[in-house]
């Protein structure tokens, strides 16, 4: 008998049809024998709905008053789920972040889970109940509801799974595992059986939008078995692991594709100890997330320095470098939204010098120009003309032989 | 300095605009010197929609899961009632019913407030914040979600203004006070501008649905004076309070009409001690709740046992009463929904012995038959075939000259 951690995504339980057919999928793996602990997450839409509702009320919210808004989503959905597991004979009962305690810091819209108290979810399982645990949402230790960040519901069903000792935290969403790359964008795309935690994790943070990179970073750490899956389908979809010696070390395995960072250069900083931090201080204060940073040699005693931050953080980034740059005496500062990365991972990469020049070299052919270049040990990504993005993920994937073996096209 | 709560109804936070409405109410109240708690409802329809969707789920939902679904709705208006307060620059707080902490029993669905804490609430006030409290939901020992039952914002409001020992509750809704007859059967209705919580609490359990019953009773308990008044407008409403000698005692103060009751008749129950006991117990323990009963005197041993019970309880009621039925051989049991009930309401009725001959001859002079009638110290009831219930309303209304006085025609 194994203990199973389900995570539902939004569009698994859009409507009451199809959580009724997630109740199904719930009822019978329990009837092979297994434990389940169920998360789910918002009704699709739903949340997009409460977050319209709080920009109309106010366009800049208090953000303890946002995340006690937004959480009523998981709220609904944990209970209607309860409701027709029940229906189906099967006991059930629905917990809120409040009730299971899945305690979190005070960083609202943002927080960071700190501990999981797992006895009354244990206490449910002894009593043959099927908890079902309402994503995205935790409570601090004053008693004020949080919420994890977009994709949230990812990271409480790896908590939960780690808190558990879960045998494996399976992640059901609308598409049938990890591809190489974006299905959408190229036809091409294939279904991967396996990744590795740090592949993975590279592949979220550049935007394949499957997992949320925080959960991913969490079964990394308690070596929680992640298997992403389709809540549509009964395939086995992409198992998510340590690296294993035993797997075939892939050069390149998938391409990832994001357009909505933005970029912004501060002209002629004048190059001297300290300047970096005075921008980068105020933006980190801001909680706002950069990711590629680059600054070139100085050659007059300035420096252009250039970053790319969310689209949805940029109005706020360029506020606030605006004032520093003024401060600092920098010529001045522009802005970019229409930019692409495209990014290739995989976990063979560190030993192959080759991959890079492979990289820029199919990117040339097609004429695209490259505008920023930033590499890590498992991945190499390159920001284009926002126009460009689509083509030049689909050049990418067919330069490293990607779209070879068994094409998944019914996808 | 007052310290005020006020309740606002489903309709007065209907949309974003209504919300900004009632929040620069509550910023001029505290501009005028006054500490203010808010009590919200859910957003008008919310309320139905999520009911709406545990139906579609099961027809019979688990009532711990219903009522961690539907307290969602004020979850919802409390954010975003504090995020427009605090738009408008006043520092505002939103609280659960488990933030607060507003303990009730375990009676999903229809619970009862057993004591709140107001240490949380008492602070906010202190630090100058406005709270803002979800009405209609409590928690109870365990952590559950618990709800009080429709309209139980009502009680909310009144229970925390008892609670904090506040100087009014003023409950906000879409009428501008408690008439003397439902404006919309007709149109001579007049608004009070005083009256006694006995009186209240015969027109809201009568069916004028102006106010839960339970607050009015709690109010009663409390000495806690209700206003009731329209968000819409500035005018005064009715001050419902204990009764003051000052006050002039009118005969009849107003007419109800409920058409939400259904009546259900035992034929030919065996006359013995234990029947009404044995029928009523099965009733009683399913929590429904039954209104008016009659026995008539028996003739040959046996008797006709006729009582009313909500239309929504009926099927449950039914089935419990045919069981019982057969048990103690009864010839059959009838139900028929389509009933009205009428009644008048006067703290001055107990030492007029003519109401009542005024009230029957009213409605024979217009061929209205009878079909139960009820009375206590401060109403008479009769059910009517309901057809003619709001007839008989009008007849009633005008023949107790309740339509005299200051006509409010623009309500």
């Amino acid at each position: 008998m194994a203990l199973i951690v389900q995570k539902y995504g939004g569009t698994s339980v859009g409507d009451i049809h199809r959580i009724r057919n997630v109740a199904r999928r719930v009822a019978k793996t329990r009837q092979e024998g297994n434990d389940v602990v169920v998360v789910v997450s918002a009704m699709s839409g739903e949340t997009d709905r409460l977050i319209q509702l709080a920009h109309q009320a106010w366009e800049n919210p208090d953000l303890r008053e946002y995340d006690s808004l937004i959480s009523t989503g998981e709220q609904v959905s944990a209970a209607l789920m309860a409701i027709t597991l029940q229906s189906l004979g099967v006991p059930s009962k629905s917990f809120l972040a409040s009730q299971v305690r899945i305690l979190t810091d005070s960083a609202f819209s943002k927080s960071r889970i700190g501990k999981i108290e797992v006895q009354a979810l244990r206490q449910a399982l002894k009593q043959r109940f099927v908890p079902i645990v309402a994503g995205f949402q935790g409570v601090d230790k004053d008693g004020n509801i949080t919420t994890l960040g977009r994709g949230g519901s990812d990271t409480t069903g790896v908590a939960l799974a780690a808190a558990l000792k879960a045998d494996v935290c399976e992640i059901f969403t609308d598409v049938e595992g990890v591809f190489t790359i974006d299905p959408n964008i190229c036809p091409d795309a294939r279904k991967l059986t396996h990744i590795t935690y740090d592949e993975m994790m590279e592949m979220a943070s550049l935007g394949a939008k499957v997992l949320q990179i925080r959960s991913v970073e969490l079964a990394k750490k308690y070596n929680v078995p992640i298997h992403v899956r389709s809540s549509f389908s009964d395939k086995v979809g992409t198992l998510v692991t340590k690296e294993d010696k035993k797997m075939e070390k892939v050069l390149v395995s998938g391409v990832t594709y994001n357009k909505n960072e933005s970029r912004i250069t501060v002209v002629r900083v004048p190059d001297k100890p300290g300047t970096a931090s005075q921008i980068f201080t105020p933006i980190s204060d801001a909680k706002i997330v950069v990711d590629m940073i680059i600054q070139n040699t100085s050659a007059d005693g300035y420096t252009d320095l250039t970053f790319t931050v969310p689209k949805t953080d940029l109005k706020k980034a360029l506020k606030l470098v605006k004032t520093t740059a003024e401060a600092i005496k920098a010529q001045e500062v522009l802005a970019d939204e229409n930019i692409a990365k495209i990014s290739i991972v995989g976990a063979g990469m560190v030993s192959h010098a080759g991959v890079a020049s492979k990289m820029f070299g199919a990117l040339a052919k097609e004429n695209i120009n490259i505008l920023m270049i930033s590499t890590s040990e498992i991945k190499i990504s390159c920001v284009v003309a926002g126009k460009y993005g689509e083509l030049a993920a689909r050049v990418l994937h067919q330069a490293f032989g990607l779209e070879k073996g068994e094409l998944r096209k019914e996808a």
